[in-house]
């Protein structure tokens, strides 16, 4: 799987895919990065025996990983390389059982300001290449300046 | 490490106990019931290459999975056996690096009505024995009647 | 000002009118429905005394206000007349302050269930017919069947 | 009703209750400050028609008025005269009617740091000297160092 990159540099994809190789938790879940965009960001989290719960479905804490994820290389679409951001909370309703799979995010970033980024996304279950909405989100991050 | 038990009966300890060892994305991250109460739970997950992010401190979405899980069984201590419940929103705010060796996540039931089911509860880094408070939540379920 | 009605029924966009004018608390802020659509609504808060911090501009809770309102009111368009909704809980993200002369809201319908009701939408303030984007919330209404 | 103060000192007080004096949102709904501690503030907003939803209970976005000025106000008592705060973000749990003659809302500071103060509470509605817990919320604001 490729990332599909468009309107951020180089050099900000880079430091976006290095990061995300470096998060040992998206890893342990099998996570792939599939779109960078300026403000916006695709990720794709497959089915594997790491993200269920008891009914077999997608765990509502894999919910909370994707959102926390996705919402966050949105902003550091933005943020970086200059910047850096670090989630402070996040907000996530669940909609429907995530049976697909498997779960894609998508974030994109609502402001980016000096000292607070807002992120939004929709989380999707993804069965047979048809796509249901199964969460929706909303997070803010630290933005903090690099040396 | 044992699961200390008070103030639920046997049936329910068990009924817990199993649904969490079939939640598949706590066996990958190697995640402990440590306690049971009547409408409290604690939960342990280990410092491992599962649970970081790029900083090597424990991903926010561990957090956020720490809080649906630990929030979701101490629902589940006053509605098991008869009823289940599924977790429909949660919001986090973090308010430390969880740069311990591990997470422990305590939740409680605020109200579990017939329908609805709120509990809140807190999360700590725990490093050389010493707790320091990282992040706290809310968390909505919804409560279902089993046949 | 007249109420822009689309895609619902003159008895759901009665009903909605009817619920509007019995809320001691918009009719205190002086708050218009403004636009009815099938799960949409649109609400506007005039600049008052009533609505104001000690920095003059539109207060914190004017915009949770807002949030809990016009997202109700959107849910109310799809459950009304047989069904009602009640907030059960709500998250706002404000991202700028409210310096405009009035506020304005418009929520949509997420997903409307049998048993509960999501809606999201975005808070702005208006100035000099200017629309500046100053909050964002997401909302969880439960569904009740009326007799 | 006089204020009960305790562990703060006056000119952190008198700055408080003017700051509240002159919130025209707050006198709207003839909220009053009960008490004043160390990082813990309490309101009280006393039934009227300016509170109300369509069912004669307190409306939801007057909870939300609540979180936002008590949890707001619990943070002025640490961060004040020195520095200020602004909310960026609450989320609230509804979980019963406020059907008394009057709210109360509690809250306290979880985390008081260089930019960022977290608070939570719990809302009550009380009916003859009696409480029921109605809603607890969770809150961010961001810090500001006055020149």
């Amino acid at each position: 799987m490729t990332v599909k990159i468009e309107g951020v540099s180089e050099e900000v994809a880079a430091a976006m895919q290095e990061t995300f190789a470096n998060q040992g938790a998206l890893q342990a879940l099998g996570a792939k990065m599939t779109r960078i965009g300026r403000g916006t960001c695709e990720i794709v989290i497959p089915k594997s025996e790491a993200v269920t719960q008891h009914h077999g479905t997608f765990h509502g804490g894999v919910f909370g990983t994707m959102a926390d994820t996705v919402g966050g290389f949105a902003a550091y679409s933005v943020l970086m390389p200059s910047r850096d951001g670090v989630a402070v909370e996040y907000k996530i309703n669940m909609l429907a059982p995530g049976d697909g799979d498997a779960l894609v995010g998508r974030a994109k970033v609502i402001k980016a300001g000096r000292s607070l980024a807002i992120t939004t996304g929709e989380i999707f279950s993804s069965k047979n290449g048809e796509e249901k909405l199964c969460a929706i989100f909303q997070q803010t991050l630290f933005v903090i300046d690099k040396k």
